[in-house]
C-alpha cells in the first residue's frame, strides 16, 4: 500500500486554533444560551471598505458580457494590482511589478514559499509563534531550531545558536503585539548575508504600526533585497478574510544555489512553482484590491484600522487598570496579556471561557514561550469590546 | 547559501504554455495587425451563468455590511457548497460532504495532493498528459513512470510496467479527448487494489460527455471509494477559469500507510494539509458556484456546454471532411487533430500559426506520445471556430 507522508505524523495532534474551536464547542453544547464573545482567533467583524465593494460588484456584472468577461489571468496576478501594490506599497523602495506575485492569502505564500528551497535547509523561527511557519516546514520534514523571543528582549527573537538558512519574521507580531526596530532588522539582513540565510518577512500587519521609525517593509534596510521575501495581506489592511488576496515580494536580487553549487535566481523558482500550481486569483477580488488603493479606499481602510486600534487601546488601558501586565496592542491589533502569577495559559483561557464566557488564544499554543500569556485580538466590534472589558473587570482573580 | 529545491532543476525548460505564448507574442511582434484566433489554451469564452453573476453581486453587498459580512469561512468550504455538491453531482454515489473539499481551482488539488504521499511513491501517468500532474510529482524528486496512449488503444493508457502506487487518469482526457468505460476504469481500480495505489481521478471536463454509459464519476466503479481521489471544477462547467472554484472527494474509505506501516486515513492527512496551507475560497466565489445547482444555473450551463459542444461538432466534422483525422470532440471540449504524414506537432503549429494565423496546441507539449498531434480546442465563440475553419480549409497541405 502506498506510503503516507512520513513527516505528517511529526505534526502535534492539537493544531491550536481546532483545538480551541473544539473546547469552545463543548462549552456551548453544555451551554447553549451563554453569551460568549470571541477575542481569539483573529478574525476581522468590520465590512470590506465600500470602494472595494463597489469594485468587486462592477467586476461581478463584467463577467456576465462575453464582451467584458475574464477568463484564466495571469498566475502572478494582473498588472493593474501588481502596478497599484507597487506604486503605493512601495513608492519609494524600487520593486518591480515582476517581483510581485499576488496569491489568495498569505497564509498560503508563507506555507508554499519553503517548497522551493532544499529540504535539508536550517530552519530557524521565533518562539511563540503563527503556527503556520512550523507546521509547514514539519510537514516538509526541515529541522527546526525555535528562537525564544522573551520580555526581557521586548520578545524580539534571539539569533539561532546553529546556523540557520531559512528564517522566518513576523513583525508586528502574531501573537506578541511587538515590533522590530531598523536595528533589530539589520542584525536579521546582517546575519542572513553572513550565513547564506534567507528571511521570510511577514508583514502582514504593517497597517498597524503607529510608532514612527518602525519599519513598514524590510526592504527599508540596506541590501534587504538580496536576503528577503516580504508577505503582505489585505486581509487585516482592509478587512479581507473572507475576501482571501494576498501578496508576496521576491526579489530578483535574492539567489540560492543550485545543484551544481551555482547561484540562481528565488524569484525564478518561486515564478515556476506559482505557475505550476496556481491559476491566480479570482478577478473580481483582484479588483476589489485595487480598490483599497482608491483614494475612497484608502479613507476606509484608514477608519477601519482606526476603529480596531481604538478597541486595542481599551483594552490594553482597562486591562493595566485592573492590574494585569500587557503588551502589545500599540503597532499590531493584539494584546499579549501576560498570565497572573502560577497561572497557565490555558488555565487563564478556561478561567474566563468558563466565569466570563470570554474566548481568548493560549499562548502555550504558539510554542513554549508563549506560556504565561493569552492573545486577544482587537477585531471585535467596539460593542463586544467594551462588554468583554466589563466583564474581565468583575472577574475574581 | 541556502540550496535550492534540486528538483526544480529537473523540470523542462519549455512549459508548454509559456512556450507556445513566447512563440505567439513573438509571431506578434514581426505582424502587429495579424488577425489571429486561438483555439489553443483551454481558456473559455462565454460570460459565466446570469444565476452566478447574480448570486455573485449578492454576496458581494452582504459583504458591505457588519451584519451580512464574511470574514473567515471553514477551509474545507462553506456546508451550503458543499451539500449542494453532495446533492447534485453525487446524488446516489454515497459521498458525504466531509469526503468534499473546496480550493480555488483544480490545478492547485492536482498539484498539491502528492504532498501527502510519500516521496518515494512510484507515480504513473499517462503519455500525453496535462503537464501539471507530471511537473509537480518532479518537483517533489519523484520517480515517473509514462503510460504510452496510442491511438490504436483509443488513447487509453497501458497499465504500468512496474508497480505504481500512484497513478493519474484523466476523463474525458486533457489533451486527447477520448474518454474511459466503465471496463477501463474497472481495470484501473482493480490493479490500484492488487497494488495499494491510489488513482487521482480528473473528471473536470466530465459535463462534456454526450455518449451513454461512460463513467461520470470513478465512484460508479464499486469499490473505486477505497482507492480513489477525484477532482472536479467549475472552470470547464460552468465558464469559472476567472472565478476560480473547484472541489476534492477524498473519500474517507482511502488509506495510506502512515510511519509505523499501520494504515491511516488520506481523507484526514489532506484535511490536515488543506487546513494548514489553505483559508478557504472566497465567500463571493462559493455563493457563485452553489448557483451553477440552482435550476436557472442548470438551464444556462446546459446552453453553455451545448455551444461548446456544437463548436467541437462543428470542428470535428468540418476536418474530417476536409481529409484530416480527428479524436475526440464527442465527450470532450477537446479535438485531438492528428498532423499529415511526416509532419511533427510543432511543424503544424507553426504551419498553422503563420499561415492562417491560427493558434493550436502541439500534443509533443503533453509527451512524447503526443507528437503527431495537435490539440484544438472549442472554446472558442462561435464566430472565430467557423472564421478558424474557413482558414483551415484554405490551408495548403
Amino acid at each position: 500500500m502506498i506510503k503516507a507522508n512520513p513527516y505528517y505524523f511529526d505534526l502535534s495532534a492539537n493544531y491550536l486554533f481546532q483545538e480551541i474551536a473544539r473546547k469552545i464547542k463543548q462549552f456551548k453544547e453544555k451551554k447553549p444560551d451563554a453569551d460568549i464573545i470571541s477575542l481569539g482567533i483573529g478574525d476581522v467583524t468590520q465590512p470590506i471598505p465600500a470602494a472595494c465593494i463597489k469594485a468587486m460588484v462592477k467586476a461581478a456584472e463584467e463577467m456576465g458580457s462575453a464582451v467584458t468577461m475574464h477568463g484564466y489571468g495571469p498566475e502572478q496576478g494582473y498588472e493593474f494590482l501588481r502596478q497599484a501594490i507597487a506604486d503605493n506599497d512601495y513608492p519609494s523602495l524600487g520593486i518591480d511589478i515582476d517581483e510581485i506575485f499576488v496569491s489568495d492569502g498569505a497564509k498560503c505564500d508563507v506555507g508554499n514559499i519553503q517548497e522551493v528551497f532544499s529540504q535539508a535547509a536550517r530552519v530557524a523561527i521565533p518562539d511563540p509563534v503563527y503556527p503556520v511557519y512550523r507546521d509547514t516546514n514539519i510537514m516538509a520534514g526541515r529541522q527546526i531550531e525555535y528562537l525564544p523571543c522573551v520580555r526581557e528582549a521586548g520578545f524580539s527573537p534571539a539569533l539561532p545558536k546553529e546556523k540557520a538558512e531559512l528564517i522566518y519574521l513576523c513583525s508586528p507580531n502574531n501573537p506578541t503585539g511587538a515590533v522590530l526596530t531598523k536595528d533589530d532588522l539589520k542584525k536579521w539582513v546582517d546575519y542572513a548575508k553572513e550565513n547564506g540565510a534567507v528571511i521570510i518577512f511577514d508583514s502582514a500587519y504593517k497597517e498597524y504600526i503607529t510608532t514612527p521609525d518602525i519599519p513598514h517593509s524590510i526592504y527599508e534596510i540596506e541590501g534587504a533585497k538580496e536576503v528577503a521575501i516580504e508577505l503582505r495581506s489585505f486581509s487585516k489592511t482592509a478587512g479581507f478574510t473572507g475576501v482571501r488576496c494576498a501578496y508576496m515580494v521576491v526579489p530578483k536580487a535574492l539567489k540560492a544555489l543550485d545543484a551544481q553549487g551555482n547561484e540562481t535566481s528565488v524569484n525564478a523558482l518561486w515564478s515556476r512553482r506559482h505557475s505550476t500550481k496556481f491559476n491566480g486569483v479570482a478577478y473580481v477580488v483582484q479588483r476589489a484590491a485595487e480598490a483599497v488603493f482608491s483614494a475612497e479606499g484608502k479613507k476606509q481602510v484608514r477608519e477601519m484600522v482606526g476603529y480596531y486600534m481604538e478597541n486595542a487601546r481599551l483594552i490594553r488601558e482597562t486591562l493595566a487598570a485592573k492590574g494585569f501586565t500587557v503588551y502589545g496592542g500599540v503597532d499590531a491589533p493584539y494584546i499579549w496579556l501576560q498570565t497572573p502569577a502560577g497561572m497557565t495559559s490555558v488555565a487563564l483561557f478556561e478561567k474566563l471561557l468558563n466565569e466570563v464566557q470570554l474566548v481568548c488564544t493560549p499562548g502555550s499554543g504558539f510554542g513554549t514561550y508563549g506560556e504565561g500569556f493569552v492573545r486577544l485580538t482587537s477585531f471585535g466590534t467596539r460593542e463586544n469590546t467594551l462588554k468583554a472589558l466589563e466583564r474581565i473587570g468583575n472577574l475574581s482573580l
